[in-house]
């Protein structure tokens, strides 16, 4: 239900009623400014007449979700580069930002497809201590310069809060990764950013859930969310994850963010991302996530589900199709790919 | 592994090295006839040595699955109407046979935009003993009157071995819903009728598992198996099921069936359908099955899910768009629709 | 909501009401006979007084579903045995009847333990077409003949309603398989069988369907319905399922039948099977199903799963200890086992 | 496998092992110190005779697993209170510290009972900006107090490793919430800390990758940590978590930690919280964590699933005699209750 508060209600009272429904479990969210809209979703139900009589209601109405006060999916990352309109975002790196050379040569395939970003992680979240843990700070600036000789965004995963400020300043969009969708410590602090946040969904998050989170996000002051489906864990053992392809055209219809796909961990196995990356166009994605590789068998970490430079090509040429024929495009490789790339 | 049996080998030493490899636990399976190979996957590893010296035993080689003897996808299901092929083989129709009126209509429409097959449920799986459970025999010479009027094959659902003979006699296509694929009794009695099958996953069922499901048909006599994706049981509670969209490329890759989709039993929600169905196209898939009604909101069951025949319409165009995207077509319609129709 | 006739409503009457409810998606049930009970769960909500308003309605109340009609969970399967009170019900065999003397010797260790069935498969529900399929009616009279010699009953599981006369010839409670929970023919021709049936969950069945097939048999005129938790399918693969004891204590308070538990095919891991047929029993388990062997490493199915004789008798015995801190006991055997056993 | 180094072997040698066997895909471990041991699981095989060869080895077996180096699962939380032998390990306490009486009043029900630790949340995980964040740290004074009047432990749920400094100061454990149990920024601070871990499993992860993350805090050098399973997410919607008690005697014949259950969150549901927490101690665990609440009804949160205080005496009094039925005790009141308890 929508409970819509009186002009000048003080904070008291708009959290009195915060309260009375979250104590009765139900999952309640509010509005940022000027007129107060508190919303509740589930919880114990009670009549609406009782809620209406708390001190500085207005009134309440059955329904759902306060909006969030964008009137189009459409964001700006950067100047002259959005997600959400009829181009579509293309970004595309290897798990781990290996060395200088080979995400020089993965930019230039990006860019020279009409991708707009190049991901790579520089902190991987591995639980085993000997597994390759990244380059660090060294990798991101390998990854900016990449980028940069490209004119591509950077895009990399924050693992803790406490990498704000250095890839604050290095990035261009921070990925949360779908181990860390719950982590409500890293959420917070990254609805005090200026960056765009390209949130990933949890394993085992419901879509409930995880627009829950990006919310959160956009509640603590960052309201630009790009939502990433990458599968849910499922009994299927064939693929690494179930990729949900029914979420892209929920969430299309259910929260005001960008959505995105990314078929490579969604399914785990290279020979299923092209078809997938299709669908998921095909169902509306705002954009995709791909991950590529020089050499996908020598890659240090998820080769099995990298494309190579050619596949990569391939796929994208075979997406142009696909959008044209809902109404979206690929955008055109910026200019010329330069000789040294 | 194959084994594959000398010339002339004996049913009884095949036998037994059918039987040594399923006693370890194996999923074994035999080629039909002429030369005999028998495949094995999974169960306890042993020697391949020992194998090739078990008596009748001409080779053994790693590997797995014996080929189903098909060079190709595509599969004749009624004289000028194929599967598998450039064409993507469209049905619809209600989810229950509800009268003879509203099959008509759905038939026109149907046949208007190009489908090739009328589906209703004439026997209904349902576990109340008070819900509606199908008009029957009645409800499939409806069908067939239906789909004759407007040149449909007729695709229902088949529950009970028993029922073969008088659906042979009706039906082009028989349809084994989710809740039978694992019934073995009713697959062994479908490996002997003449008619193709529509094995639709069972909601908890693996890749693997279906594809076995499939096999098991046409290890009794009858190859003509067509897949039907239809959505599995997760945690999401948002959508009826998951649709599985990456069974479909990975099912192309590792069976010689055609596959089909239905997104409104993978999604059970109306708005989904058509993104979905673009999805599964884009993917690869060789066809859907998809519930319509021309009065959705009145249907006896799944209302929810079944699209209007005006929304039935559009969707056919949106997909005629994607198809050729991925370089398949939706069929013209055979004739100007019927003016009674 | 419960819907309440009147008096001498005509089954006109009774059946407008529940077509009425089934149209708006609800689970609908009715009370056998004498004053006839509706129950509406889920589907569209109209207002009661509606529905009250009905022809030949008496009241509409909130609340769900129809008692089955037996105070008690105590159900007697033959003379002096019992399932549901304080005595458990254990029953335990091999996954396959394999032979004569196998299965004497078998029985006699369950006899020895206190046991009260034997249970073994004649007809194997295999997909795979070369795998074992069981000694069919062979295998039937041998378990028979191994059950009388040591005062037990015998379980045997039917896979298809052709079965059902020799099946309840030859046997005292008939096994549905978690693969045929959702067989709607089977259950219905079990309805008007007068043996018990065990009925296994399905692999994705939810508590509410499983009760709801359970209340399909006995709808059909067979009240004498166990049920028995074997695991549910999830992502997690240490285990064959997930074995779901937390469904146990829930069957217990939502339905009126008596539940048992199959560790075996619940974790599909010998070393499991005494800790979770403890853990069972701890949660209110009325028996168990488990599945044992003489030679286990040499059974022709599910060796792995399987316990041995020593193993059983063992389990058995810290199975009485558990049973004593809950109240229940393990029945004593009846008698000296026999020296020719 | 099991790569054995040579003695002296250096740090380059150990290294260069490590990372061949983690590019093939492998989870890689290595003992700690003197004879170093390198343990592969998964990846891609390698002949062994291949990695005899590399540079340091001493020689490479089949197996699996360094062993963590701890012969006995006891292990001392606090001067005469441990975990892991004969004595359950009982900890309960409200959702949240909501003020002083009332944790007061829990745990003084608590060590009436025989229970060892107080827990509460003074940080909450919400992921909606209006729900009950927690006291904080006022939270966790009133914890302490309460915990200090009756003997007590202290556990509380860390969230983020900024935390860590002052909850170690303040209390005895500290648990890693199923939203954090892939944090490995948090799980490796807290391999620095001196406190015992107790470590939820994730609502999606395998047994294996929760053992894994333990073996994770252990590698960071903490080997004190206790694994509680607290139900994963599945199909079934009847109960909150699916509570996979299998998980139990499968941690304590794989991994060398103490094995808690916590039925609350297991179950979502009071009425299933006895049976479950029986269920758990017959399959072996070493303690349970448990929901209570003075008055479930008024409490901020998870009230549905907490216990009263009455209901929390009945159901250890039911626990001791489960216990007793595995030779395992509840511990006896350390004291008589204080007076003013």
């Amino acid at each position: 239900m929508i409970v819509r508060m009186r002009q000048g209600a003080g904070e008291e009272e708009i959290s009195g009623v915060v309260r009375i429904l979250a104590e009765g479990g139900a999952h309640v969210q509010r509005s940022g400014r000027g007129e107060v809209l508190i919303s509740a979703d589930g919880g114990t139900e009670r009549p609406l007449a009782v809620l209406a009589a708390l001190p500085g209601v207005a009134s309440v109405e059955p329904g759902s979700r306060v909006p969030a006060g964008r009137g189009t999916r459409e964001l700006e990352l950067a100047p002259g580069v959005t997600v959400g309109g009829r181009e579509l975002f293309l970004v595309a790196g290897p798990c781990s930002a290996e060395g200088e050379e080979m995400l020089h040569a993965v930019a230039a395939a990006v860019a020279a497809s009409g991708g707009r970003g190049l991901r790579a992680g520089a902190y991987k979240p591995r639980t085993s201590p000997y597994a390759f843990q990244g380059l660090g700070e060294e990798g991101l600036w390998m990854l900016r310069r990449a980028a940069d000789a490209h004119g591509l965004l950077v895009v990399s995963e924050i693992l803790d809060a406490g990498q704000l400020p250095l890839m604050a300043e290095i990035c261009d969009v921070l990925q949360v990764g779908a181990r860390n969708m719950h982590n409500t410590v890293l959420l917070r602090e990254l609805g005090t950013a200026r960056l765009p946040v390209l949130l990933k969904r949890g394993m085992a998050a419901t879509v409930e859930e995880w627009i829950g989170a990006a919310e959160y996000v956009a509640a603590h002051g960052n309201p630009r969310v790009l939502l990433c489906e990458r599968g849910i864990r499922t009994f299927e053992t064939a693929t690494r994850n179930t990729m949900d392809i029914s979420a892209i055209p929920l969430l299309l219809g259910r929260s005001p963010f960008p959505v995105l796909a990314d078929p490579s961990h969604g399914t785990g196995r290279r020979e299923l991302v092209a078809p997938m990356a299709r669908a998921a166009l095909a169902a509306g994605a705002d954009g995709l996530l791909v991950e590529i590789h020089p050499e996908p068998d020598r890659a240090l970490s998820d080769g099995a589900q990298s494309l190579d430079l050619d596949g990569y090509r391939e796929m994208v040429s075979s997406l142009r199709r696909v959008a044209g024929a809902v109404d979206r495009e690929v955008p055109e490789p910026a200019a010329p790919e330069p000789a040294g790339a």
